[in-house]
């Protein structure tokens, strides 16, 4: 299979579209769906055929056929961009409360090739067990078990207190990259990448949207009103 | 205190910042920091100074102080904005597995005033019981338990086959926004806010960045190969 470069100039909110593409066609493909416009794509992704093809573009050229795209092939070839096709991404999660073993155990990013090799914690009745089939670990073995796996993608779960130090714990252990659940920001060298996700801040946004459609509802009957009003 | 207007033409990428600041001022707050220059909650937020005064602007005139903010004082504002200050959004949780019960027991959505009156499952065994304070109920009664208890917000944390069917449930019920973690897309009347939550879609993210740090370091050795060798 042809593989994709992986520029290193792909600006970020190109990334979150392609991921959001493969998320796309992925679930095409479980309902049996085989040939996709990009114009389809987009509607489902939620932008312009424009984008989607300006997105696409800047990997090469992706496999068409006749107006649109084989589903199956082009889920390969997005996959491939993520190394998201069988090689698997080794990673860790450190913190096993409810939000560590609820990521472990969650079947979407093993789909897309994440294993987890351990788990850490530093609660002595969770250490020696298993979360699925992942080995929990004391967080002062960390280091070691990390370098042993070979361990590419650190998980952060645990309170906002104790994630940098975690952060600084992962780094000085030789990962490559965080996802960081904890909601504060952590401090890494440069060149790190890290992914935060603040849950809270997803609720904060519909708390948002629900106060603009509810304004938005007030305008439109004022704008009713007044037009009636005028009559 | 005063409220903010909440302007129906706010674009998406301000709120999001918006919540981000949010999470900075209220760890500044749990630090003791008391104030703040646009530049310092720029930089802990990840964007310039000048997109820190531009997205505040939009909301009116911020009590300033000296040349910053009062820590505490821009963070009760910004809570306003999203009535994340006392005022309580009524959520339910449909899907009281992992995902869900590790969401029900986060204390950050709490922390913003978003509380859970019911939780839905269709699991026998769990129907009855609480998680943390929360009771949770059969699916079948999730119409009459969200009129009753007023709930505005549904969360759904079910299996992506069983997403639409929920999301049909809950706008049936008349709750006025979802957040949506389960990994496909959802389909609801056009007025609805939704925000999709896939966090596999993070991961692939970083993937994608560790690809691409490993990409920028080799083309820095090949340059400083080639530099050497021109000696």
């Amino acid at each position: 299979m042809k593989r994709y470069s992986v520029g290193s100039d792909i600006p970020m909110p190109t990334v979150s579209r392609m991921a959001a593409y493969l998320g796309c066609l992925a679930s095409l493909e479980q309902q049996r769906v085989t040939d996709v416009s990009s114009r389809e794509l987009a509607q489902m992704a939620g932008v312009t055929p424009e984008q989607v093809r300006q997105d696409l573009a800047l990997f090469g050229r992706f496999g068409k056929r006749g107006s649109g795209y084989d589903v199956g092939r082009l889920r390969e070839e997005v996959e491939g961009i993520f190394r998201a096709d069988g090689e698997r991404w080794v990673c860790c999660m450190v913190g096993a409360g409810s939000l560590g073993t609820a990521l472990l155990s969650s079947r979407m990013t093993q789909r897309w090739g994440f294993r987890y090799a351990a788990a850490f914690d530093s609660d002595a009745h969770k250490i020696g067990t298993h979360i699925g089939h992942v080995p929990v670990y004391h967080i002062d073995d960390a280091k070691a078990v990390i370098r042993r796996e070979r361990v590419e993608i650190g998980v952060i779960a645990v309170p906002a207190s104790s994630a940098q130090t975690v952060a600084g714990l992962l780094c000085d252990a030789g990962v490559q990259g965080i996802v960081n659940f904890a909601p504060v920001n952590i401090k890494v060298p440069q060149k790190m990448p890290v992914i935060p996700v603040d849950i809270s801040q997803e609720f904060l946004k519909l708390a948002f949207c629900i106060q603009r459609a509810r304004r938005r509802e007030q305008e439109e009957r004022l704008q009713i009103e007044a037009a009636s009003g005028a009559d």
